[in-house]
């Protein structure tokens, strides 16, 4: 892990770029798969699955059975966790209820907004190196707060054919209606266009690799909606002096060992802290059971150390980070000037993996600088907004003149005609 | 305009079809063109404004004189209506502003959202066949709302170069900072990667045509959030006997004439009342300026006899349209099983361009039954949402075996480390 120290401003944008390749080649693969998935079906999936999970399927659905065996598996202290975590994610979202006022905007005009569950949402929890329980917890339970009314989960299988049982677990605990053992492109094929088996969803949402990734992103394309397209993960830390140089390598740490992909990013003033937590870096490494992994993902991180907190603020606004810890002694203060993040941690106790099993927030959140536009997953994900208005004839009379003079400046007659002909008519009662 | 009575439940999808192509070869054509314009900026930009417009263009820019000189020219009974129809758009678009509670969700460990706006949005006005400084309104004003940095409009101009003076004051009365004469793909393009004279922008939005609409969609594969896909507009109206057949008919013919592939669609129980209908559209069609449009439209359109009223709400949230109207005595029983719609329109005296000019609702909606997961926009299609946690030592001390066990069984040590180490370091205070 490189250490620059003043770099100047004009050369911010080099440094923080993310280890992104071109996806042009990427999106020509990944369509010709979702193509087939559409045309073939059941009978496509499950030659992907061979294919690339490796795994021969019968059945695409995980089975009651399977279920409740799974459930018997789960060790006490691992299910203890699960529901605790459970607990405050569901205190976190269910928060995010809001109550909309219906507005008189003019005499008897009343217009409000009605949140409104998306009614079918599918989900999508990533294999790979380690069975990501807490992903389904993240997506399931704003799901089931939003009242969604078909919850679909779609993850890779071992090479037996099996979904890990914390997974089914955390399934069955955040009442997911049906689970089925696909994973990648294949998973976002079935779930946007559906199959024989696999019912059609309106919004895909959860995270993966850039194969799922490109995947969702164009069966956005053709009306399915999407969370956000998702990038490799990503951390900054902002640190002073009085920091732990242990926690704060620590949490730089917990993000390289996500993927090779991974970015860290420590921002701090003093140069002398910035090389405690280096030698920290290095010796906690060594230890690490991903440390190959966190070790290439070092490759892309970067330890800056800048010239005061204008800079650290300006920087981390235009880096825009997926996960932000705040690790300073005025910590409350550079959390109000903070425009550009995903999920802000804040003062010396709050590691980012607090957020990802316990804290309530959601960990599903805008990578790849999407932040200055996204925000991470949350009750919105899975609503919507309708618009209702409800006018009394007084209240078009007087409104008549305003639409009638605007439609006809955009040329719109019937437009008008439609108010004109009510006007006319209350006038003659 | 064709009468179907009493269709089977199977034939539905078949019916409520909307007129859309296969746009496989749209977006090739549109990715070329954003390519061009990405390597060559304005130069291209010029470029496809003289093909596409027919214009040449020395500055892209509306100067400061050409701003005032519009203003001047409006006549005095338009600039009132706008600025009626802008006070109202404005209440109701204020009052979408939320204050979001912090939530403490075990003991020491507090989380909230904070609401921040996206700093560069992009507006898209479409040109055609009218000036559409409505759309201007429905755009900017939630943005300022909403506190975005810097607000850039494009517009395509006339062939003499010029903006629609109306456009231009509601442009200034709302405060957009910068305007842009460019139209179409050039546009999008332009906001999307930004060129010498016109600024990058974070998410862009606006309707337009199927040209823009794919502009939108691929910028959206690298990294810009856009409002949503834009299709042809449309409307359905549930009426029964109560409600006025010449209402019914503007209200119809109101969507019709908006373009050729627009779509409307009439639900009832009542044979005689969609005769009368049919009647009267006859009638009110001859004298439409845009009558030719008119006509194409309603070759998509229907007059849907249906049974009960269980029917005409299966069949509207199955259609999900971008605007529909309830004109019947139970319009409010109606309203409450409306979960697919943008926007709403409750009883006799409620047109839909009420909506479009003066209610205060948005008239930039989804179509293309995107409404099942999309809202329209409102004033969070100009924010985002950062998540922000505090925990105390006491907080993450009682929580620390939950994150060890979780991030133990998802594999992932240095997501341990980071709390134990803290944990240690607690104790050994």
């Amino acid at each position: 892990m490189k250490i620059l120290k003043h770099p100047h401003k004009k050369q911010w944008d080099r440094i923080i770029h993310r280890p992104l390749t071109d996806n042009t080649q990427l999106f020509k693969v990944v369509q010709d798969i979702l193509n087939d998935i559409k045309q073939r079906g059941d009978k496509a999936i499950k030659e992907y699955e061979l294919k690339f999970d490796n795994v021969q399927l019968d059945k695409l659905e995980v089975s009651v059975e399977e279920k409740n065996l799974a459930e018997q598996s789960i060790p006490d202290q691992l299910r203890r966790a699960i529901l605790t975590s459970k607990k405050n994610i569901e205190k976190f979202h269910s928060a995010q209820k809001i109550l909309l006022p219906k507005i008189e905007t003019s005499a008897g005009i009343v217009c409000w907004q009605k949140v409104t569950p998306i009614e079918k949402v599918g989900l999508y929890v990533p294999g790979g190196t380690a069975p990501l329980f807490s992903t389904v917890l993240m997506l399931a339970i704003p799901a089931k707060i939003a009242c969604c009314k078909e919850i679909i989960l779609c993850t890779p299988p071992n090479s037996d054919g099996n979904i890990h049982p914390a997974i089914l677990f955390a399934a069955k605990e955040t009442k997911v209606d049906r689970i089925f053992k696909i994973g990648g492109i294949q998973a976002i094929g079935a779930m946007a266009y559906g199959t024989h088996s696999i019912p059609q969803v309106y919004k895909i949402l959860g995270p993966g690799n850039q194969y799922v990734t490109a995947a969702k992103q164009l069966v956005s394309l053709n009306g399915i909606a999407i969370d956000m397209p998702a990038g490799p993960s990503e951390i900054e830390v902002i640190a002073d002096e009085t920091a732990n140089p242990i926690f704060v390598a620590a949490d730089l740490l917990s993000q390289a060992e996500h993927g090779v992909d991974s970015q860290a990013i420590l921002l701090t003033l003093s140069e002398k802290f910035a090389k405690q937590v280096l030698w920290e870096l290095t010796q906690q490494l060594q230890t690490l059971p991903r440390k190959t992994i966190a070790q290439k993902a070092l490759l892309n991180s970067k330890i800056i150390i800048l010239q005061n907190q204008q800079e650290i603020i300006e920087l981390t606004n235009q880096y825009a980070p997926e996960h932000l810890i705040i690790e300073t002694s005025n910590y409350k203060d550079l959390a109000e000037q903070i425009i550009n993040a995903g999920s802000v941690f804040l003062g010396h106790y709050t590691p980012e993996s607090a957020g990802d099993y316990v804290s309530g927030t959601n960990h599903t959140l805008p990578t790849n600088s999407y932040a200055k536009s996204y925000s991470g997953v949350n009750l919105d994900s899975f609503t919507k907004k309708i618009t209702f208005q409800e006018i009394t004839k007084e209240g078009i009379k007087q409104s008549a003149p305003t639409i009638e003079i605007m439609a006809e400046n955009e040329q719109l007659q019937a437009h008008k005609n439609a108010v004109t002909f009510r006007k006319l008519t209350i006038d003659n009662i």
